[in-house]
């Protein structure tokens, strides 16, 4: 079944698929012709990946044969943002006594799997990225997988040497992958908060911190004091889940948070997604009210956000007005330099522009310095600093 | 040609109007079909709209039969914006001596022109509103219109008693008409700005104030000047043109302008264009750079930027919270209580959910109070106080 791109598709798989997937025949072949189902390239070439959500089947679900079946990772579900604690909590998990706490880690997410006997980690898209699945290999205890082949790990690659979302805060040397998901193939069924754990420590895998489970009833108010304390440390904020996973999990953030997000986004404004700009500073206003705080801490919040915003803004405008391009710049930490050169590929084959310095050894290791170019926001300052029109 | 909506287009019609168009006459059928021409309704169901620029046609351009023939009131050309004065006006309006800098002031867009014998007020987007319509026959001296049939007031409506823009920062009683542009019928052609002054002051109109022209060479400094003191009196900025009107002219805002924008934009934030909040946003960054500002003046920037988003923002959220509905509360004046039952369905008909009070006799006119509810605000923010996720 190996093929490239989405070239026309056997008939035969095509109706062996659809079988499998329930759909018909010639829903499959529209799938293809959309791109919505598309195959992965090189080595991982055999392996489908849903660029859209299709039927409840995630977007970022991998597809692949195995022993003359299929077998499926399913992507990530998609976390919904709570903007008020209360009552979003009574509403969303009516029925609990108790919901469990966690961290939300600020990284990249990825999908640990053996895949027909191969370690793989697996993006939010669907896609192999080479360099996850080098950090995976080194940094994971895999008997889980010789133990569990079934399962599948659900994580963030958290540090400062993820080329992705390179974070200091957590005080990670590299990376590591904090796991907070374990969820079964096919069914993409998980297991409940207090099993995942168990299993996680028994293997010595890093997990995301919880903050225990907590009656429904107090919810909103102690998150509300657990958000703001890890909001001190730049935290992220929470998830906030039914223990056993039946209910879809929701997921509060803290002020500094938004604040941080939206530096990003308006470092490369013309690259970033208004809705995510949006919902941002639209969290920022419900924030103030929920909290009921007083016109200094609001004021506090107005000075915030105005600088999250502007104190990027100005200084793309101004780096690029000097002459600089925008980039970010981000690092990878490799144990071969066959892993960075099929990285390099990798981005390159995504569309990203991204340069590649020179390696430097570090103990048993390489690191290597890599900038990705923002070339929309870089082209729309620079066409207006020679007199374009917004 | 009477037809109300997009019913079937009669195919004599369809093929007389390709003719004038210059169409295929399958164009014409599909434009139809799609909706970007459409007929408006009651006693102007005979005028044709572009709900859609077409072929350089803009959009809000109304077209009708006179005599047998078609003539064309053409909508207004977008005016594009300079994030930045220096290097912008040099290339905007290359070849140039000299540039006119004219007011640029907050009010509701409309044409004024005699069809098939009526004056009337038409939208930006192409609709006859009775409102404006009997206000401009009030306020304007109709016999320019004898004069001149063949010629198109193309101005703002300014002033308190405007249900669209209401403004009380230009002494304005009620509402006046203030002209900024002449232009042909059929072909659009624009008078020169010289002319048209002269043209307006012949007739006693009130017109948009000019700064003279510029020579371009110092325009961008001396314009600084000016936006900043309309800045500090709450004027909106100015729009820089070709005194000859071939070259398309450019607008230049105040950050006073850019933030009252956002005011008003995040007070109705699931209402408002992304793209609209976006781009005031990004032009606050751009002049912090192009002012070269101190980092107090910058400070002070960032603040009022925070406080023009979060603070209608918070407001909005509150109200809502203690259960009141958001609403734009507006005035209108008219002469005769149909005009304000037109307006009601007018309204209703586009879609505008208004309450109109009771109407109070002003004189030998009388006021109403309408309030316009903004209905997706409303209940994306009550459905987020009940629960719902983001």
């Amino acid at each position: 079944m190996k093929r490239e791109g989405n070239e026309e598709v056997d008939q035969d798989f095509a109706a062996k698929l659809a079988a499998h997937l329930g759909f018909e025949e010639e829903k499959v072949n529209h799938l293809f012709e959309k791109k919505y189902l598309a195959w992965n390239w090189g080595e991982h070439e055999h392996l489908l990946r849903f660029d859209k959500e299709i039927s409840h089947i995630e977007r970022g679900t991998v597809l692949y044969e195995k022993d003359g079946a299929f077998e499926m990772v399913l992507g990530f579900p998609k976390i919904r943002r709570a903007m008020v604690l209360y009552p979003t909590l009574e509403k969303q998990f009516s029925g609990l006594k108790t919901v469990a706490v966690e961290e939300k880690m600020n990284g990249y997410n990825v999908r640990v799997a053996r895949i027909n006997g191969d370690i793989l980690a697996v993006t939010r898209s669907g896609y192999i990225c080479p360099y996850t699945t080098e950090r995976a290999k080194v940094k994971l205890n895999l008997s889980f997988f010789d133990d569990f082949p079934e399962l599948v790990l659900y994580g963030e690659m958290v540090g400062p040497d993820n080329p992705y979302v390179p974070k200091e805060i957590y005080n990670i040397e590299s990376v590591e992958f904090y796991i907070f998901d374990i969820r079964e193939k096919n069914t993409g069924n998980p297991l409940s908060t207090a099993r995942r754990r168990e299993i996680l420590e028994k293997y010595g895998f890093f997990q995301v911190r919880s903050f225990g489970e907590i009656p429904l009833e107090t919810a909103p108010e102690e998150i509300a004091k657990i958000v703001r304390e890890l909001g001190k440390i730049e935290h992220e904020g929470v998830v906030i889940k039914d223990p056993e996973m039946v209910l879809p999990p929701v997921k509060y953030t803290s002020s500094r948070s938004n604040c941080s997000d939206l530096r990003h986004a308006f470092k490369f404004y013309n690259e970033s997604g208004r809705d995510y700009m949006l919902s941002r500073i639209v969290r920022e206003g419900f924030q103030a009210v929920e909290w009921e705080e007083s016109e200094a801490d609001f004021k506090k919040r107005c000075m915030q956000l105005g600088e999250s915003i502007l104190a990027p803004l100005r200084e793309s405008v101004r780096s690029v007005k000097e002459g600089q391009r925008l980039y970010d710049e981000v690092r990878i930490r490799v144990k071969t330099l066959k892993t960075a050169a099929d990285f390099e590929d990798y981005l390159k084959r995504l569309g990203v522009d991204a340069i590649f310095e020179p390696p430097l050894p570090a103990g048993d290791e390489y690191l290597i310095m890599v900038r990705k170019v923002n070339k929309s926001t870089n082209d729309k300052t620079q066409a207006i600093w020679e007199g374009e029109l917004w």
